[in-house]
């Protein structure tokens, strides 16, 4: 039923271990005030390449076979795994081809060309990702590595929570932002394994709630046209990721797009630490369930701290 | 000729470091590589109320006679000041009026009230902050406290300078915003006492430039109309802090409103930590004179981190 044992992610932290950083966690007396709760934030914004994308790209550029290595790498991603798997494939003397939308930030871009990766550019839909990148598959003999749905890579996301989980006992609640839902389904899991009384919540923008509609109603449900500044959340979740969500996630949990915003906000004002949207949405839910959340430690997983900021003006 | 003794110093780190934060000091192996240095950040970003503005505020409130504490203390700020010196006195049961520009942000005024000062509003020019804070001096005989034209002010911010060169050994620089000239002219107190070896250099915007030119031509030479991004950098120096900028310091550097913004998006993406436009400044210079400062050791003090991102848009 679950198709990662204790064992396998116990192997998986060894693996990567050496290749990422084990990233600080952050306290805040006054947003422990604001929330009524005891916050540990999981900073995966100070993770190499400023997300946890790192973690499960490293596990699954380790697991290739010499001969795979040779032939190279290939991911379509408008986001934080494109630079990551960019950055794994290269420090491993490993040869990536990143398929982009060509609407992607230029700043992500030229992140992917600094990591050592080769952009391709194609149109901004997910049709024109897949076959751009199968083309790369059939011609090079490259592997494909998938942003979120591919065991290694799920593995390799669950070792934030086991880093948070073996540094901070006794979490009641740890809250993760769910977009394809590689960092909820390895969060669970290492929950699962290493804190069960530990319930894990994903975090999602309610314009792009498809895991909130596929767990309500346990089928799976496309995301449909999303509109959310948290733009690591805009995929539909995963054919592996959600069955694993379904058995071991508690509830999933929606905030409005200005809940995302002042969460951010109030983020970088009180800490003076960078966060991304993405990450702001795992903060919102807390900040505005107080029903669940007030009196409780809670570990909230900071995905990232990509943020284009040529679009910011002062 | 140099109004603060060595022993003022080491007793002013006694007296304030049980009511600040001792702030952590960053590195950055890629900000290493892009200015070809070795970069050594004290972020006063992450000081209480988010600059390195609490340590004067704190010194000049505990040097206070138990008279003057009942009376209270008035000062003129639009920026950091402000909170400080609200937080300063609070946290000794002391009355704080804080006269600000209508015209600042609400951001700044509401973080002065929640550090519990009074905010009264004047029209936004310095003869209006000057003559509305002498009303509440006469009124209720509160002790007026400059935000950088004071000894006790320039003593206490001389602490964080005290503590990089306390952590830091043989640095070839150290280099600090200028603005009013509080923290460069306590920046160059403590390396004259601590590390006479250590050259102080100050940073300034090209358009808020009356210390380049003051030092340049030896004589006070007032700003008018300061037009940069570095809100905290608009100020005039001072008759106290200028003298002691003219004997210990080695050069003022001026960067472009360009310069800054680059620098401030670039450490900002970089490192993910939020500083301020004046904090960037001082980043600025250092990778603007590479014939400066290629190859030494450089402290970089990061005045703060308090950015009204009500005004960043996404």
């Amino acid at each position: 039923m679950i198709p990662i044992t204790k064992e396998q992610n116990i192997e998986t932290i060894a693996r990567i271990s050496p290749h990422i950083h084990k990233t600080t966690i952050a306290t805040s007396r006054i947003l422990d005030e604001m929330a009524k709760a005891t916050l540990f934030f999981k900073c995966e914004n100070f993770q190499r390449t400023g997300s946890f994308k790192i973690r499960g790209a490293t596990n699954a550029i380790l697991s290739l076979t010499a001969n795979e290595k040779a032939k190279g790498v290939v991911t379509h991603s408008s986001g934080n795994f494109a630079q990551a798997l960019a950055m794994a494939a290269t420090s491993q003397g490993i040869k990536s081809w990143i398929v982009m939308p060509e609407n992607a930030p230029n700043t992500k871009k030229d992140a992917v060309k600094q990591y050592g990766g080769e952009v391709i550019l194609c149109a901004p839909t997910l049709v024109a990702r897949e076959t751009t990148a199968e083309k790369y598959v059939e011609k090079h003999g490259a592997t494909f590595i998938h942003p979120f749905n591919q065991l290694e890579v799920i593995q390799g996301q669950s070792t934030a929570a086991m880093e948070l989980i073996n540094e901070v006992q006794n979490l009641d609640y740890i809250v993760a932002p769910v977009g394809g839902g590689g960092l909820l389904s390895g969060t669970a899991l290492a929950a699962h394994y290493f804190s069960p009384s530990t319930k894990i919540i994903g975090a999602e923008p309610l314009g792009a709630d498809d895991a909130y509609k596929s767990f309500k109603q346990g089928v799976l449900i496309p995301q449909n046209n999303p509109q959310t500044i948290a733009d690591g959340l805009r995929t539909s979740l995963g054919t592996l990721t959600f069955p694993i969500i379904q058995v071991l996630v508690s509830e999933i949990k929606t905030v409005t797009e200005e809940q995302i915003i002042d969460a951010l906000q109030l983020f970088w004002t009180r800490t003076k630490i960078v966060i991304e949207p993405s990450a702001a949405v795992a903060l919102a839910v807390v900040l505005n369930t107080p029903e669940t959340f007030v009196g409780k430690r809670i570990g909230i997983i900071l995905s990232g701290g990509n943020i284009d900021l040529k679009h910011v003006s002062f």
